[in-house]
């Protein structure tokens, strides 16, 4: 009856998809069959669809291969929207399969029936329906032919994809008929490209290199890549360009990595950020975190900025984008290691230039290691004290708001060369951040450590609810019951309604819910017991283990503004 | 600097509105402040804005008027959406305004930036784009005008619609600048229509009307209106239409309402579903939750269907729908009441065509009564035991999906005349019962008591994430530790896989919880403390509190089937 649906999954089968997240209903129980009883899935249960769309998200970017997420009709679909934004903005390959009614039963009163074709609109990378009945081969040959373009379209756009597949009644099998799968199933493949730099390009580029005498390379939002960070280290080092890089880039194993330009550029005078000024801007990866980063280019503006990227649309985040090299990272950087500057001259100002970087990012290196220890346990301390005690080769998960920003104010260091960093910025949402966490913890061995506070924590607290270990899963949380972001900005902090309605303050904290999920559960209350506790909280364990530290918000905004001044003061001595 | 923005809530309060669900962030600022500082709102905030969502639908309903809920940009718009679908296919009110980056800054990499403008596509009854600047006099003529468009089409549509609100940097006024209201906001008002029947139309229906003799009525959902049920029993009593009814149609105080219709459908032989076909349907109000009774008037079709409704597309649920009349149902049933039947054999006929309806409705009515007790405690006879013992003039909320069933087979009766149902059956999710409940229980002084089952209530778990007591909430809780009602329908449970990936097997208990947020927690674990413990559950206390039952799934399937056959055996006596 639905052989052409169950080839479905011998299809991503042949494709290598294997990781299926499977949110339970009636509609979806021919897509369930197909993908629990075909040998070549890993397939988990989920009950919160928001959840499940991030532990997907998770799954996709550890295993660096798409995750099939399914659900059944209704609201259902509408839950997996924040994850599959977050996907479409963080170029992660998901393919989304919802069960839908049929058709004409759409907007007829029936109960979980609502306009799921196209639903998540301006955010996926290709929309798809399938046909509801399999009698004319030309249903069959759709199928096949849709989803074949649906994993090719979110494997080589590195997206999301959405596949609506509308169920008529009977949705099970009879108990003599059990699910078979074709062994022919048709598989269009999509050819790789080389992706070089015609020569006709590389001369008109050439053009603009040999005038640069202060090149800059920015690095995005980028997963950890030893090769590409080999191969910036001679590029950098070759010409003399300086490296700029937030925590998320991965690029700490780089020792010359400039990777406080946030904290730098958020407090220095003007003549420091005019003498930093690019006129050539290289950039890769997908968004910086640094605001001030961000700031300082659009104003300190470079004559070209030239962005590396294979396909899709190119952010002109700075404001300035002037070329888009259509090659990677690393064919770029090969391609320009040959183009010393003739000019003698030109190459003695790059390399003051990469030194003038190079001060600043040191004077934020001793300025943090002058400022701590504080007297008092704060939020700020934790996170450099979690970060210097990273055990190798774990993944480091950093939650939005101020998690990233705390954990990219200390930094990570090539002493860390094994860590990978991961954080949502596709979208910089806190609706999945645990979510997202535990979807690698269950795709990997290593010890995945997430820093977040406790709106994100709470909020997406049905990450947990759900049947699988987790014993390689660390939550530090930084709980100030409340978004203490709001308490850091200047303009809301001033209101008198900043209490109420700008920082909400909610009184939960940890405790009950390691007792309700039979976690351990650590809290830091006192300046002494820190090393021991941070010990204990990486140590293996059976099941996750929860570090949390309460702080009061004013505590916290008091030692960040003492230690912007801090650094303001390192530019008066 | 906001003025045209802050006049927003100046309109908002001349139209009546006065309910905002507000969850913060930091670009909302101007409208945070707009609404905050105006007297005329109660202002409440939600850190998840699924379930503020949610929380706002229950408010709207409760208060019959559209909630505003506001949120900041990114992720947490998407996070709106299940409950606004929710709100479009139940007709509930809502006024959506998000903040949204500036046009310009839309896929341009920063954080917390998607494509929100028309973001929820074929479920907003309408999607405003506000201008960004307020320089030139139409933008500020443009924010008001969109603004009287969009209140009036939710109010006169009762539906969703969504208002987008880019806000460039600064978002605050200087202390010296604080948020002012003008006067003499321009109201635009949407004039309210009679919605008689033309002469000639009723002309042509009472063609039809003479030469039927076996009209039959079905209410939808709708909610509880005691002038409409007064009307109703004078137009069924008068003209003998028998009056069908699910327990969501709230016509619980019509002693002759047929309301265990889904329990004998689903169980009588096919001569009695032949005998109760009718020639002539009319229906008003939402779908019906009884398959059962779709089934039966798919299958034993009427030659004609009125549906009753003023505006707005009409689902053809039964797939027989012939006319729709434009009107209220009172005004329909106003009109109708004169025209007797001339020929009495034809009025004879319709007479017994009544009583068919009454032999049945009466043996599932001693059906029950002789079903119960059971020897064992189970979750049919808890949500009878809560019914019987529901206080005069409660709210009752049913969640999806075995509890709005239970319910229904149970059915209320004349008794609880001032008792109120309630349910999401627009979409029918589980995603958010209980911040449904929630919102209701902000706006009035009842006691308002949701049944639930596991599955709902641990999903929606955030719809207790505040700081606002709800002292006259009560939680029903039904929990066999997965989704029951997939043990319920014979395909899944025949399957292997039916443990592992259709029940989704969890394992909390309410007990945690209501430690966490200082709830009041009941445990029934004994059928002799049944009594005592409800009573005590619907005592007046200072907390909202929850009544958990834990029974398993295996058994409560049985006791099921064993209704059913208690059922079916009441048709061989």
């Amino acid at each position: 009856m639905h052989q052409a649906i169950y080839n479905i999954a011998a299809l991503c089968a042949q494709k290598g998809l294997h990781n299926v997240v499977l949110c339970p209903g009636s509609r979806c129980a021919p897509l369930t069959l197909a993908f629990t009883r075909h040998v070549g899935f890993t397939v988990k249960t989920f009950s919160d669809e928001r959840s499940a769309g991030f532990i997907a998200l998770g799954l996709a970017q550890q295993s660096r291969k798409a995750t099939i997420l399914i659900c059944t009709s209704g609201t259902a679909v509408y839950n997996f929207a924040p994850a599959i934004a977050e996907a479409f903005f963080s170029n992660t390959p998901l393919l989304v399969i919802t069960a839908d009614r049929p058709m004409e039963w759409i907007g007829q009163g029936d109960g979980q029936a609502i306009f799921q074709y196209d639903i998540f609109k301006n955010h996926i990378r290709g929309s798809f329906q399938l046909p509801q009945t399999y009698d004319h081969a030309d249903d069959v040959w759709s199928i096949n032919r849709q989803l074949n373009d649906a994993i090719n379209v979110a494997q080589s756009t590195s997206g999301p994809v959405h596949i609506n597949v509308p169920f008529r009644e009977p949705f099970y099998p009879s108990a003599d008929e059990p699910p078979t799968f074709d062994e022919d199933v048709r598989q269009i493949t999509d050819g790789v490209t080389l992706n070089q730099i015609s020569t006709e390009q590389h001369d008109t580029l050439l053009k603009e290199w040999a005038t640069a005498t202060k090149i800059l390379l920015v690095a995005g939002q980028h997963e950890s890549d030893a090769s590409l960070t080999e191969s910036l280290k001679t590029f950098s080092s070759t010409h003399n360009i300086p490296v700029v890089g937030d925590i998320i880039c991965n690029l700490h194993p780089l020792d010359s990595l400039v990777s406080h330009a946030d904290v730098f550029l958020n407090n220095c005078h003007d003549d420091v950020k005019q003498s930093l000024q690019p006129d050539l801007l290289i950039t890769f990866g997908q968004p910086v975190l640094s605001k001030s980063l961000k700031l300082f280019i659009r104003k300190y503006s470079p004559k070209s900025h030239w962005h590396i990227q294979v396909s899709g649309a190119v952010p002109d985040t700075f404001q300035h984008l002037t070329h888009i090299n259509r090659t990677t990272p690393i064919t770029f950087f090969h391609s320009f290691l040959t183009n010393d500057k003739e000019d003698s001259f030109a190459g003695q100002k790059q390399q003051n230039y990469f030194k003038l970087w190079e001060i600043e990012e040191r004077r934020v290196v001793r300025s943090l290691q002058s400022f701590f220890p504080q007297k008092e346990l704060c939020e700020f301390e934790i996170v450099k004290n979690i970060i210097d005690a990273l055990p190798s080769g774990c993944n480091l998960h950093l939650a939005n708001s101020m998690s990233v920003r705390y954990a990219n104010f200390i930094g990570l260091s090539s002493k860390h060369a094994l860590c990978n960093v991961y954080a949502n910025r596709g979208t910089s949402g806190i609706d999945g951040c645990t979510s997202t966490a535990v979807g690698h913890s269950f795709e990997n061995d290593k010890l995945n450590i997430l820093i977040t506070g406790d709106m994100a924590f709470f909020y997406d607290r049905n990450a947990f609810w759900h049947n699988y270990p987790m014993p390689n899963l660390r939550v530090v949380l930084l709980n100030n019951h409340g978004g203490i972001i709001f308490k850091m900005i200047d303009g809301p902090s001033d209101l008198p309604e900043s209490d109420e309605y700008f920082v909400t303050h909610q009184k939960l904290t940890a405790k009950k819910l390691c007792e309700e999920f039979g976690f351990e559960y650590l809290k830091i209350d006192n300046k002494r017991k820190v090393k021991n506790l941070i010990a204990d909280f990486f140590e293996a364990g059976a099941h996750p283990k929860v570090l949390e530290i309460e702080t009061s918000l004013e505590l916290n905004k008091t030692i960040y503004q003492n230690f912007k001044h801090h650094i303001k003061q390192s530019y008066e001595v």
